[in-house]
């Protein structure tokens, strides 16, 4: 059985991203990895499916380990890919997708060159204020905020592998889609594959 | 506007290769690329439709006047691929197919390092015999040539971009236009997109 690929998802706050994500692992040829953290849960979450909630202890045990494949703290927690169950799931054939913010996924490019970086953008910033205001769950402050952090997560994009522009939401994840596709038809991964052709000749 | 991309398109004889472009070609974003020759039109065969049929001293001023492509000659005859149709497709957007030999791939290859090489191959060396068995219009011994010359056209594979095997029509042409999309989502042609998207903001 070959490999599956590891894939870094990253897009800024109201690019659409878990929509499309929850879409992607319709397909059971694709894998969401679960990151770790020691937060506690907040009420409706569950460990093992939002996260996997830890103790301080435990993560740093694993980092101690090397069992992070990235890992960063925010606000006293940290946050991290857990490495084996991202392996373990690669072995068994899905590809594996790591939904991570452009610090993490410098960091994992770093350490695993084979991964495949994607960029989701917005189809504009006008757009995506507009998509934040929809929501209608933050104050104009916060919202702004978020815009301008957007806008410089956009400059990070240029250090991604691919872009897509999520306008609408089954172009987007048909685009993904043919990335992954297209991926698989490289001819660095063809060398098995024209050995057979050639077998039985 | 955004030009048309350059595809270099080969696959041994048996591979379907012309069906495939026929299908490939109802799409109005790709054009084939119609060759230049000096050899005398068979019957059936209408100039700028099936070739360009040129005489032996205007295919020659044509390569005089680096108007060429590629070109090589076989039996006397030269064959080619006029370069200003091809330089106009890509100028009116269209993704221009050219469907070319092994050696003629990697003359364009070395002039256009932006030209993407996709190689279609058969299931296996053993499907492709009972394909050319199957139309019956050569003698066994022609058909075990042809079955050589594929596997030796084959093994030159390994200097193409992408590799698509041939087994089913359908997947092997969503496969050519996955590669085509996946191709133009590559961050090194989202600079202008990444730019529009922070525009207005």
């Amino acid at each position: 059985m070959n490999k599956g690929r590891l894939i870094v998802f990253s897009a800024p706050s109201g690019c659409g991203k878990g929509t499309m994500l929850e879409e992607i692992c319709k397909d059971d040829k694709f894998s969401c990895s679960i990151s770790a953290t020691t937060r506690a849960p907040r009420v409706g979450e569950v460990d093992g499916v939002n996260y996997h909630f830890l103790t301080r202890e435990a993560f740093e045990k694993l980092i101690a380990e090397d069992g992070m494949l990235e890992y960063a703290q925010y606000c006293e927690n940290y946050y991290g890919t857990p490495l084996k169950p991202v392996n373990d799931m690669l072995d068994a054939g899905k590809n594996v997708i790591l939904e991570i913010e452009v610090q993490g996924a410098m960091k994992v490019k770093a350490l695993r060159p084979d991964a495949l970086l994607i960029f989701v953008l917005p189809p504009s910033i006008a757009e995506l204020r507009r998509r934040l205001l929809k929501r209608g769950t933050e104050e104009l402050d916060v919202i702004e905020k978020r815009v301008s952090q957007a806008a410089r997560e956009i400059d990070e994009a240029v250090n991604y592998d691919y872009v897509i522009v999520n306008d609408a939401l089954e172009d987007a994840v048909a685009d993904f889609k043919a990335v992954i596709k297209a991926e698989s038809l490289k001819t660095e991964f063809a060398a098995e594959q024209i050995h057979e052709v050639k077998k039985n000749a």
